[in-house]
């Protein structure tokens, strides 16, 4: 048997990048070189799929007139939003949701069309291309973060709206509106609980044995 | 504006884990400290979740006639699937999909009850808890393998036959059987490539710019 262990260094920067990674809302301009965006995709590429279906499909909005048209998607279903929460309307309408206009990319990450046929891994669990496409976006996440880059993942939207405007066939359904870029700082915590939004739970709560609601 | 970057080391530490994970089905037995499955099961807690919701939940295996039986419930599932799949009915059969009974641990990975109430970026998009978890699979995957350890993500099961042997309560559901422990070797290239069940497709023809099916 081998030690297939990474160096302490080297592991050390793989907790690193999982633990000062953010989903940022505030981003300062600028711009990602386009080899660095490539390695970024590539990393993400690199996610494991079920059955090998590679269910990912990324769109580059370097369209500044499309960007808007996305932002203002995301605008309306952040008012719908609001609405729908009742009581706590007013405190999301405070919150800062998304930084669309300000960062350096945007990127739509979305599932592919012709999903249907591939039954490997899914016969019964159908949703597992979306979860190809969530440790694909998680991916490049933590790579932007080892870069010293941004990424925020906007679920505002209305996806058949959203896969209108970007042409997407039937079938294809976008999950993510990626904002990517150079960031002034990282949040030191998440923004959600800075912001007073919600509390995190602790692991232990949430880590059972054997049968749910059992801890060890 | 600070540099955010890591080091040259880092980063490439941080590639290295992301390039170098594998979805594994052959385990060398052993065992994983306790110390260290916490550490694994803190960075899977570290992952991104829509809300701030965390609705990951982590049920560790650790009676041996419970893992019988997830196994034999995999099993019957990986029956039904190459009845399913028709032509290539054979070739799945020949396939090793899964390390249940040689694996150091067992963990499943779930979503929890109770999740309607959460509306925050899930109100078109319900999935995002599903993709939060995942996020978060991802993240025990890529510090498994920078500590040394393989993982395996078994989606082959009937999710309500699951829960009900785990005792889940409405709501729940089971989206993971994690293997995972020391192996011999990791794989060079997907398992599925290896076995020539699957080709990877190249990254350039998953990116589109602006429009679906357009490569920039």
């Amino acid at each position: 048997m081998t030690d297939q262990a990474f160096s302490d260094d080297e592991r050390a920067a793989v907790y690193r990048a999982i633990t000062e990674r953010r989903d940022m809302r505030h981003f300062s301009g600028g711009t990602v070189a386009p080899e660095l965006l490539a390695r970024l995709l590539e990393a993400a590429h690199h996610a494991p799929s079920v059955g090998l279906m590679q269910p990912w499909r990324f769109i580059r909005i370097s369209d500044r007139q499309l960007r808007g048209g996305i932002q203002a998607q995301v605008e309306e279903e952040r008012i719908r939003t609001a609405q729908a929460l009742g009581e706590r309307s007013d405190d999301f309408m405070r919150l800062k949701v998304e930084g669309i206009n300000d960062c350096a990319e945007v990127l739509v990450a979305a599932l592919m069309d012709d999903r249907e046929k591939h039954i490997f891994g899914r016969r019964t669990l159908p949703e597992m291309d979306l979860a190809s496409l969530s440790c694909a976006i998680q991916n490049l996440w933590l790579a932007a973060r080892a870069e010293g880059l941004g990424m925020g993942w906007v679920s505002l939207f209305d996806p058949p709206a959203l896969a209108e405007l970007l042409g997407m066939p039937p079938g294809a359904k976008p999950l993510a509106i990626l904002c990517l870029g150079p960031v002034a700082e990282f949040y030191p915590q998440p923004m959600l609980v800075m912001e007073g939004w919600a509390q995190a739970r602790p692991l232990n709560e949430l880590v059972y044995e054997n049968r749910w609601g059992v801890h060890p």
